[in-house]
C-alpha cells in the first residue's frame, strides 16, 4: 500500500521492549532471533476480521489491546513467557489518526507484558489484524490438552460470560445494570490474558486451554484430546450476580471470547488453588467440577444435562 | 467459523514434511518447538488479500502456491533454509472444493520445500491468507539488506518483469504472444521462490533483497540500509523478448511480485556467477550494475536517470 514503509516506521517501530534475543527487527526481509538453549519456542497465531471478531464501532486502542491480548492468552495455555510477535494489518485506507491510536495501544500491551514487536506486513483491504505471537518455556514444561486425568478438578480463572454479555449488550440485544455493563464491556474489549498464571499451570496443572469458544465447547477439546470425560456443577461456576439473578448460565457455559483458563489439576493439589487465590485476588481460580472416565455433563438444579447432545454448546464461534 | 476444528483435521493436518523439529503441531492453543543448538530462527509474515495481492479469479491452488511461496522468497533473500509454517486464512464460506483445491496446493509447495505446517486460524471474513514463515540459519551466518558496499557487482536471478507481464495481461490491458504470454502467467501464479540461492548467499553475497515491490524500489531499501549508491544498465536487464522488442522495461524496473533475488556481490567473487550459471541453468544469475559511493541511476540508450527523482519508480505495491 502506499507509504508502506513509512508507516511501519512512523507506527511500528519501539513497540514493546527490545529484547535482548531479537539479532534483526523490523526493516529487513525477515526477523532473525536467538531462542536461548534449554528452552522451547511456543508459537500461535491468530486473525480478528472488522465485524467478525469486533463489532465494527470498536476502537483503534481496544482491537490492537485484543488482537495482542487473544494471542497471548494461547501462550499463557500453555504457560509460556512472552518473548516477541509479528503483526499483519489490512487496512481500508491510510487513516493516521486510526493507526496513530492503533498504535498506541499496541505499545501500552505489548510494554505490559513484556512482548517485542520484530517485524510485520501491511496491507491494503477490508479491515483485519493477524498477531503471530511467540513465547519461550523451559524445554518440556509446557501444559497441553491432552494431559487431563480422570479425578482431576476442573478448575477456571476469573469470571467467564462476561464477555459475551458484553457482546450482546454492545449489539443492544440485552440492557444490563451500570456495574455489570461496565464490567461486561471491559471484558469484550479488554480481555485480560492469564499469563500470571503461566507458573502455576507448569507446576499443578495436568491439561489447560483458553475460553475463546466458550467454556463447554472449550473443555470438549481437553476431553477429545485426553480420552477423559467430565462433568461440570452449573452452581459452582463463578459467574456474575446479573447471570445467577437471571439464570442465564448460558453466557457462561457457551459464550466465547473471555480468554480466561480452564485447567485441570490433581486433587492432591486443592490445596494450592486457596494458596493462589489468597496471594492473587485479581485472577481468582474456582473449582467447577471433575475429569472423570467418560461422558460430558452439566449438573443443575434441574437434574443432570448431557453436553454431548447440547449441539448449542458447540463450536460454533468465529 | 462453523467447524474451524473439522476444517483444521481435513485440510490442514500433515501439510509438508513432518519436521523433526515440532514437539506439538496442529490442535492445542499453541505450537512448541525446538530450534538446535548454534541456529538462529528466521522469520516473516506475509498476508495476501484477494483483490489486491490476486486476482478474485486466482485458482485456489494458485493462492496456496503463492501465500507460502511469497513467504519463503524472504526466507531466501536471508540466506535461510525453511522449517515450519502457520497458516491464517480467512474464508467468506466453507466452500469445500475449493478448501480441497487449496490444501493440495499447500501440500505441493510445502512438500517441495520441505516445509511443514505447524499451527494455524481459520476465521470468516472476505477471502485473505496469512502465511508466517520461519527459518533456520547457522548462527550469524544470515544475509541482510544493509551490508552492500561501493564496488559491489549488482545481481539478479531470473527474468524480472515476467510477472508484471503476466498481471497486465491477466487484466486485459495488453495482449501477448502465446510463449510470452505461458511465461507471464506462470510469474505471476507461481513464482518460484529462490532458495536454492541460500548457500551462495551465505558464500557470496554481501546483501540481498527479495523483488516483491519492483527493482527499482527493492533496491533503494538495499541503499538506504547500507548507505550506499547504485548504477543499473538496462542494457544488461535479463528480460524476456516481448519487453526488449517493445522496450518495455518498465516491467522489469517497477513492476512487483517476481519474487527474484537481487544481491550485492563483492567484484572478487565475479568468476562465482559464472559457475553458478553452469551448474543452475534453471536459476540464472545476472549482473545489472553495480553499487556505487552515492546516487541511484539507471543507464539507458537514451543516457542516464536519476532513480531517486522519478517517483513512478518508487514503492507503490500492496
Amino acid at each position: 500500500m502506499p507509504g508502506e514503509f513509512s508507516l511501519i516506521d512512523q507506527y511500528f517501530k519501539n513497540v514493546g521492549t527490545t529484547g535482548q534475543l531479537s539479532r534483526l527487527g523490523i526493516g529487513d526481509d525477515a526477523a532473525v532471533l536467538d531462542v536461548p538453549a534449554g528452552q522451547q519456542l511456543v508459537m500461535s497465531v491468530d486473525t480478528l476480521v472488522a465485524g467478525v471478531h469486533f463489532p465494527e464501532t470498536t476502537s483503534a486502542a481496544d482491537i490492537a489491546h485484543k488482537a495482542l491480548a487473544v494471542n497471548l492468552s494461547d501462550l499463557a495455555a500453555m504457560g509460556a513467557t512472552p518473548a516477541w510477535f509479528l503483526l499483519s494489518i489490512t487496512l481500508p485506507e491510510v487513516d493516521q489518526a486510526w493507526l496513530s491510536e492503533f498504535s498506541d495501544g499496541l505499545k501500552k500491551i505489548a510494554g505490559q507484558y513484556e512482548i517485542e514487536l520484530i517485524g510485520g506486513d501491511t496491507c491494503r483491504g477490508p479491515l483485519s489484524i493477524t498477531v503471530q505471537v511467540n513465547g519461550l518455556v523451559d524445554k518440556d514444561k509446557y501444559v497441553t490438552r491432552s494431559g487431563a486425568k480422570p479425578g482431576d478438578l476442573i478448575v477456571v480463572s476469573g469470571e467467564p460470560g462476561n464477555a459475551a454479555l458484553g457482546l450482546a449488550f454492545l449489539q443492544k440485544k440485552i440492557s444490563l445494570p451500570k456495574e455489570i455493563e461496565d464490567l461486561a464491556v471491559k471484558a469484550i474489549n479488554r480481555p485480560i490474558p492469564r499469563l500470571c498464571l503461566s507458573v502455576f499451570l507448569q507446576e499443578y496443572a495436568n491439561a489447560a486451554i483458553d475460553l475463546s469458544d466458550g467454556l463447554v465447547g472449550d473443555l470438549k477439546h481437553i476431553l477429545d484430546k485426553s480420552g477423559v470425560g467430565a462433568v461440570i456443577r452449573q452452581a459452582d461456576l463463578p459467574v456474575n450476580n446479573w447471570i445467577k439473578q437471571n439464570n442465564a448460565y448460558q453466557y457462561a457455559l457457551s459464550g466465547g471470547d473471555d480468554y480466561e483458563l480452564c485447567l485441570t489439576i490433581p486433587e492432591k493439589h486443592r490445596d494450592q488453588i486457596e494458596t493462589w487465590n489468597q496471594a492473587n485476588p485479581d485472577c481468582l481460580l474456582h473449582e467447577i467440577g471433575e475429569i472423570t472416565k467418560s461422558g460430558y455433563y452439566l449438573t443443575t438444579t434441574d437434574g443432570s444435562i448431557d453436553l454431548t447432545r447440547q449441539t448449542g454448546f458447540q463450536h460454533f464461534g468465529d
